[in-house]
């Protein structure tokens, strides 16, 4: 099954707002076994929704809409397909009752604008919101199936969970299976992991097996691609290729699939019962905000002290003011004491820790933009590392935090 | 100057890649008054990339194609691109002594996929790439120009601040400007939001002013577009618009354009000489983050103590045991002695905090997820804030964090 993603909003063209929803949607419909051909983003205009449409109806199985169906004038979707489809609004009084009902429990007064989004297209298969106000609307013509949502993430994600999903697999039981499976690497540039398993690639190709590089700040993903009628077999071939990589790469392998760094590092801490604490200068919360972007983190993360001035390093984690006299605030030994001073202060099993210059000024000819020493205490001693990253504040901050999870998680593997 | 925006790879069909590279495009040449019409999506594909292109040439004056470049085998755009203008590749000598140079540089071992990334198209001006081995391209034909980048973010957006701005300039003088403005605002929901400011809407319509409403978690962007022929007359017109719209919603609105909320705060911190500290529970650092984005922030910005267990909000903030016993540590009265008491260990002028439940799980009847109280201290006092958000944890982390940071923006305009 053919699938085309249309994104309808000018602010997705001018960039006030990231395509997520794209990304998610072709995710879903990725491990659905759909294939998506195309992704289109067009402004909040009937020639072009009209156009798009069309366009996508020549090439694809599956026409996904999402955004313009909100309760303000520049939200026009809802017509476009009446047109489109050549059908007419007409009031929904179960839609009607539930976005009275909605307003009721969020307390908020129901406007004239709110109570018109009962008003929907005969033609269509109503898929319920109770997330919002806008509905779902699921059009079948000439073989082709549109589904069109609203643009707001949460109930677009919400619509799709509890019925697309459902409707769309029972439409396409039997057909060609795609597995895509993906594995993390952390610790190696692209070209110089290409070079380390060359021989894999050449593996890949004799079994018919793609091969993707996925390069982001810290991480290069690989992703498989195998083809076939039957899942189990997919999952076999797959599940051998892994296996041979893994004694060329044992060590920069993180985890598969959407698994995080994050999480990968929770589920260690978590199966042997331990915990961890941070102590951060240079990323300035990061580590923090993704050990508890995990649900269920608190059973193995007690708190962080961020450390951002000199004093605060002195007086929350003991840092030795020689020291950072003598060495500077980015130095081994004031991440090692950040380190060992934060598992002390917070009581945990682990303390792990950052400091270093972000940027883009602070620098300095011995201490480039992009030093940066991270350290990993223990009650049986410390381990720490120097980072030479780049100019970029941003990308310095997320890999920093990145490679100190990463070293906590090697000590962790190395301990059991 | 109609664009066209074409992003390759699978992996944002597919969405283990969010594009962000579009989004940022588009927002560059919008900036520049460019007019983005389409964005497209394909797989590293020869046939649908010819075909992409070809598309987009029958509606655009500009067409931006990013990714594909890298030195790996699934890389296909360099090749594409010589079969679409009819051309070959050579060796740019130039282009192969900088990438010898860079990996001498970041010390490691080139490779002959990397010096191959020097083997470029005859028929196009080169656009140099100092921070990756994947040049820029520019190609035209038929009135129509093609620029072609690497999907790496950071060597785009170089290639793009340092070559491709000031070539379009020259290309683009003296034609229609289009003017786009955000207001951003915090406080108020979508649809409550457009009740108020119903006058001013018409206004915006009697003005030819065309008004967009952007919402996201926790705050509304109102976008202003104004075309027209000279940008002096559309910039008074949208500041006159904005002049009106302040009249009815003073407190909601904390920047515009580019403007974060916790830039916001930063500024009027630093303007004033005033320091901040954070506590947090359910944030989880996030607060923290927010504020260690900008840079510059050590100035204002001591630290924070992230007190995710009761003993740290105990050990650490010296939140009286028995306030929690007896409230829960979601409660006004903890929120307000984890200000108090961040404000005091970090020696700053204002202490914020967050505590309550992210969720999914930990919530009760009385304390359902969503439930959250933050406050703010001074030397003067405290005020504290209950929020009720919703189910979502990420949303209500994200949410809690912006609701803080506002909650400090309206203590600090009130007092000066």
């Amino acid at each position: 099954m053919n699938c085309t993603v249309i994104s309808i909003g000018d602010e997705l063209l001018i960039g006030q707002t990231i395509n997520t929803n794209a990304s998610w949607i072709g995710e879903q419909l990725n491990n659905l076994g759909l294939s998506i051909t195309n992704g289109v983003v067009i402004s909040d205009d009937k020639k072009e929704i009209i156009n798009a449409l069309y366009n996508a109806s020549l090439r694809s199985d599956l026409v996904l809409i999402t955004g313009g169906l909100g309760p303000t004038k520049d939200d026009i979707t809802k017509h476009t397909l009446c047109e489109y489809f050549n059908t007419n609004l007409e009031l929904n009084k179960e839609v009607e009752r539930k976005i009275v009902e909605y307003f009721k429990r969020v307390n908020r007064p129901i406007l004239k604008s709110n109570k018109d989004q009962a008003l929907l297209p005969k033609k269509c298969t109503i898929l319920p919101n109770p997330r919002g106000t806008a509905s779902g609307m699921w059009f079948e013509k000439e073989d082709v199936i549109y589904i069109s949502l609203p643009g707001v993430p949460y109930e677009m994600k919400g619509i799709m969970q509890e019925h697309v999903f459902s409707k769309l697999l029972s439409k396409i039981g039997g057909k060609k299976v795609v597995l895509n499976k993906t594995i993390r690497t952390h610790g190696m540039g692209e070209s110089f992991l290409a070079e380390i398993i060359k021989s894999w690639e050449e593996y890949l190709d004799d079994n018919n097996i793609k091969l993707a590089y996925l390069p982001s700040p810290g991480i290069v993903k690989l992703r498989l691609t195998a083809i076939g009628v039957e899942n189990k077999v997919l999952e076999n071939k797959i599940h051998t290729a892994i296996e041979k990589l893994k004694d060329l790469i044992p060590n920069e392998i993180y985890g598969y699939g959407n698994a995080s760094m994050e999480s990968e590092v929770g589920k260690l801490l978590m199966a042997n019962k331990l915990t961890v604490s941070t102590a951060e200068s240079c990323t300035g919360g990061t580590v923090s905000k993704m050990i508890t972007n995990i649900s269920g983190s608190s059973s193995y993360f007690n708190g962080s002290i961020i450390s951002y001035s000199n004093q605060s390093k002195i007086d929350l984690l003991g840092v030795d003011e020689e020291i950072i006299n003598k060495n500077g605030a980015v130095s081994k030994q004031v991440a090692e004491q950040m380190a060992i001073g934060v598992r002390i202060k917070l009581s945990t099993d682990y303390g792990i820790s950052t400091t270093g210059i972000a940027g883009p000024n602070g620098g300095t000819l011995e201490k480039p933009v992009g030093t940066v020493w991270i350290a990993v205490a223990n009650s049986g001693g410390v381990v720490s590392k120097k980072l030479k990253l780049g100019y970029n504040r941003e990308r310095n901050i997320h890999v920093s935090s990145i490679s100190v999870l990463n070293l906590l998680r090697l000590e962790l593997i190395k301990t059991f």
